[in-house]
């Protein structure tokens, strides 16, 4: 299997080193072959290049069997809001050239790491949702620009019948396989695309009898999953709801720090933290690298086919956790200082 | 002082009563005289007359002092994505026609409710935020509709210079009143017209070389809200990002059943529980009406400066709070059966 590393900007690089040595475990471990080859995206991408996004690493991508992908972004461009040439735009231009529609935010909650929520563990425990977050649509993809000499801007929010469907058929495909149960978040009640999203929803359902479908504004969704994020099982957004309830969720499962995602589709499968770049905390050593563990764990499994080795991975995680080691950022009143790891230590 | 009661829908008919007993209430006290009207909205307004704002509600609206609002909503459109005439209109069309381009949710967390919020008490202890949520602009008000034979659905994200200006200004007039910090979010890294509200957050702060300003990414936001409250004193926002955000954080009040709001501008100001018509337990008697109640009492200090008759209320619903008495969504396992009030019992 051939990998593309796309470490990008800030603690990407020294997250996606610790990823890419699990993988390496899981290849002597298991007898596969992984090979790698590296590419250029967002800052990093910017000053070696001019581009946020060269073609070669287009090209790269698509010759690949999966891509570890790190993060982007830079607070030069964030404080600059004239910036033409920007970090996420490699982001969000590899997700649409790759066709990466779907992409998929487990929040899994490790029991050892119950007490780091600002949540109470009884509100938590047991709490697994599954987010489906449209990827190369909605308002990121939408028109967009100024009037009024500058002084009006402008995005469009829009969404086609294909694009709901195609993200609808993976979420319920993947509530068959779990609890049967599928939460639907839109703002139907004011937006029309929305009300598309809605009734294409309502429309793929009838192909599911078997799984429970509601829907929720996203208002009350935002609400509902730090009240009771039980109640959830599968659920399915546009992008940028999906944008803001996930990095909201990642409260569920105790840090960003330790949530993966998979973003696949027509092409290679890329797989990524949901973490951004962190600045403040880059090259310290701190960034907690799980969450690129973790999505090389979901690379094993959904671009590789390999359950056992994903698995092992998983559990690899749960024991380092369970053995009280912790990155600054899961660790509590009550880690013992020689327990708290630097990235490199995890690996 | 006159003040237009519109109830609206579902549990806004039960909670606003209550809310107009503690005016009347107010007024005997401290020698005040309050003189009521009524007027449609929402679904009822639906019923009554096929349109959810009837004109003479705007009239009506226009004449008074303030505005005492109950919720609008009904499933029966929620579950129809393709009804032309909607509930929601209502309460979109009366902000616009009053100007009401400000809405104030102040989150403030009664000591008493501090074990009701699925959040830790230690991470809620001590927060206080003053979200100013933009209300007539962005995506709620853009050009919207269908294409591609109806296939393609839209809605446009769209702000002018003045419209962020004039909330920016009041958002930091009010910090200078209180913390002095300033939390603005968008998600400028993608936007264009986050980019726009970026930049006039930015000249504006010029003014308020006092205020400690922050940008804050609305994915990140939605996390730091829960991760650790108690880092936000006035945070300002735009309509659709507003919403969410202020749901979610109903969560640190303990229930959405908690929280007033004040929606101000160019002329009469409307006071609005944030909480919806929740049809599901409309007309059982176990609304919270202390949203309302809590929203007559920024009535009394906003729109009649009775500052002292507003802190009056405020104290009142301490305590009953104190006292122990809770409605269902504010109660714990320690509350005893006789201290669970219904509705009418709380005014
Ligand atoms: C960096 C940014 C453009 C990106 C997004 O908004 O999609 C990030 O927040 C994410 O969730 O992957
Ligand atoms: C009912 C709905 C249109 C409304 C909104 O989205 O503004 C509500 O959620 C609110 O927050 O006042």
């Amino acid at each position: 299997k051939h990998i593309v590393v796309i470490a990008g900007d800030g603690i990407g690089q020294e997250v996606t080193a610790v990823g890419k040595q699990v993988l390496d475990k899981i290849a002597a471990q298991y007898g596969h072959e992984f090979t790698y080859d590296e590419a250029l995206i967002g800052h990093a991408a910017i000053e070696a290049t001019g581009s946020p996004l060269p073609e070669e690493t287009i090209t790269k991508s698509l010759a690949s069997d999966a891509i570890l992908f790190g993060a982007v972004g830079h607070p030069k461009y964030d404080n600059d809001p004239t910036a033409k040439v920007r970090p996420e735009q490699g982001l969000l231009g590899i997700r649409k050239a790759l066709g990466l529609y779907a992409n998929l935010r487990p929040i899994k909650l490790f029991d050892e790491l119950l007490s780091a929520s600002s949540i109470k563990p009884e509100i938590l425990k047991g709490a697994d949702i599954l987010f489906f977050r449209e990827l190369t649509g909605d308002v990121y993809f939408g028109e967009r620009g100024r009037k009024d000499n500058g002084d009006t801007a402008y995005d469009t929010m829009i969404y086609s019948r294909y694009e709901v469907e195609r993200i609808a058929i993976k979420a319920f495909d993947a509530a068959m396989t779990r609890r049967k149960k599928l939460c639907s978040v839109d703002k139907a009640n004011v937006l029309e695309s929305s009300r598309l999203w809605r009734e294409v929803i309502q429309e793929v359902s009838k192909r599911y009898p078997e799984v429970a479908v509601e829907h929720q504004f996203i208002d009350a969704a935002a609400m509902l999953l730090i009240k009771d994020p039980k109640r959830f099982d599968v659920v399915v957004t546009g992008n940028i709801f999906g944008d803001i309830l996930t990095d909201e969720a990642s409260q569920i499962a105790g840090s960003m720090g330790m949530l993966a995602s998979a973003s696949v589709g027509d092409t290679t499968g890329l797989y990524e933290p949901i973490h951004g770049s962190a600045h403040d905390i880059t090259g310290m050593g701190v960034a907690n690298p799980l969450a690129s563990i973790l999505s090389a764990a979901l690379m094993l499994d959904i671009s590789f086919g390999m359950k056992e080795e994903a698995d092992a991975v998983v559990n690899a995680v749960d024991k380092v956790l369970k053995a009280g080691y912790r990155t600054r950022d899961i660790a509590d009143a009550s880690t013992p200082a020689d327990k708290i790891l630097n990235t490199a230590g995890m690996g």
